[in-house]
C-alpha cells in the first residue's frame, strides 16, 4: 500500500477474527519497529511477540485498558532501556509497527504502557529485565467488522504558518 | 512508495539543497501528522510550519542539537497540549511526518523538543501558547548527497518470543 494511503487508513482496531498471524508477518512487524528513528543512535528497544493464548489472556486481564488483548491473535510488547528519549524512540517504533500492520491488512491497537499502574505486572508476566521500561502493548489480529478512522480535528484546525 | 519500503528507506537527513518545498507538500506532511494514533482520542497536537529564512535561522541557533535547521527549506514544530500521553501522541505524529517526507523523497531529521533546555525559547520564537509542550522540530529539505539507514541492531537482536 502507498505510504500516505496507509497513514490515512490506519485506525485502532480492537475486534479480531480467531485466525493466527504467520510468524513471518510478525517478524516483519518487529523489523518495521526496529527501523524507527532513535535519538543518539541508541536503539534502546526490545520487542516481545506473544502468540500463546494463556499469556495473551494474562496480558489482557492485567493491562485493563487493553482487555481486548485476550482475544487478539498476537501482541507485541515494546520495551526500551531507560534512555533520555526512550518514550520518543519507543513511540516511533510503535507507530512503525501499527503502520506496517495496517499495510498488511491487520487490525491493531496501541495500548499504553508507560505511566500505567500495570507496568510492573506486565513486565513480570513477560520476564522483562528490570532496566527495561514498557512503552506500549500492540494488540494484533485480522479485523472483524468495519474499521474506521475517526479524527475530529481537520488539517485547517491544526496547521499554523510561521508561528501561532 | 510502498509503506514497508518507506519505513526501511527513511533515515535522518541533515544536509539539504537550497530549493523550496511546495506549500501543498508541507500541508500533506501535516495531514499525515494529524492522522497519527492518539490516546483517548484527544488529538492534542498543533503543527507550526516555518519557511521564513529568518525564523529558520533563529530556530537553528536556539535548538543547538538541530543547528542544520538554519539551512533547511522548512521546519515543522510539533506541539501538544499537556495531556497524560502527549509525548506518545506527538512522537507518533512526528514519525508519520518523517515517513510521509521520505515517501515524497524529502530529507528530514527529528530534532528533540521535550526535555531540551531550549524549549521555552523555541516556544517564544513561534509565539506558542503557554499550555503547549514542544515535542519535536522536524527539519526538512530536498536531500543533498547520499543518505543512508544505519541501524546496528538487527532483527534477531531485538526480537523475543513469548517472553525474555
Amino acid at each position: 500500500m502507498d505510504t500516505f494511503e496507509c497513514i490515512s487508513k490506519r485506525s485502532s482496531v480492537r475486534a479480531y477474527q480467531a485466525k493466527p498471524i504467520a510468524r513471518s508477518i510478525l517478524e516483519k512487524l518487529v523489523d518495521a519497529g526496529r527501523r524507527a528513528p532513535t535519538a543518539r543512535a541508541l536503539e534502546p528497544w526490545e520487542f516481545v511477540v506473544v502468540t500463546n493464548r494463556e499469556i495473551l489472556k494474562k496480558l489482557g486481564e492485567t493491562a485493563n485498558s487493553g482487555d481486548f488483548i485476550k482475544d487478539s491473535s498476537s501482541c507485541i510488547a515494546v520495551f526500551c532501556k531507560d534512555t533520555k528519549y526512550y518514550l520518543e524512540d519507543g513511540s516511533a517504533a510503535t507507530e512503525n509497527i501499527l503502520l506496517a500492520a495496517a499495510d498488511i491488512g491487520l487490525g491493531a491497537c496501541w495500548v499504553a504502557g508507560d505511566k500505567k499502574p500495570y507496568v510492573g505486572e506486565v513486565s513480570g508476566i513477560l520476564g522483562a529485565p528490570s532496566d527495561l521500561k514498557l512503552v506500549s502493548l500492540i494488540s494484533l489480529g485480522w479485523p472483524r467488522g468495519e474499521t474506521r478512522q475517526a479524527k475530529s480535528r481537520k488539517l485547517k484546525d491544526v496547521i499554523h504558518w510561521e508561528g501561532f
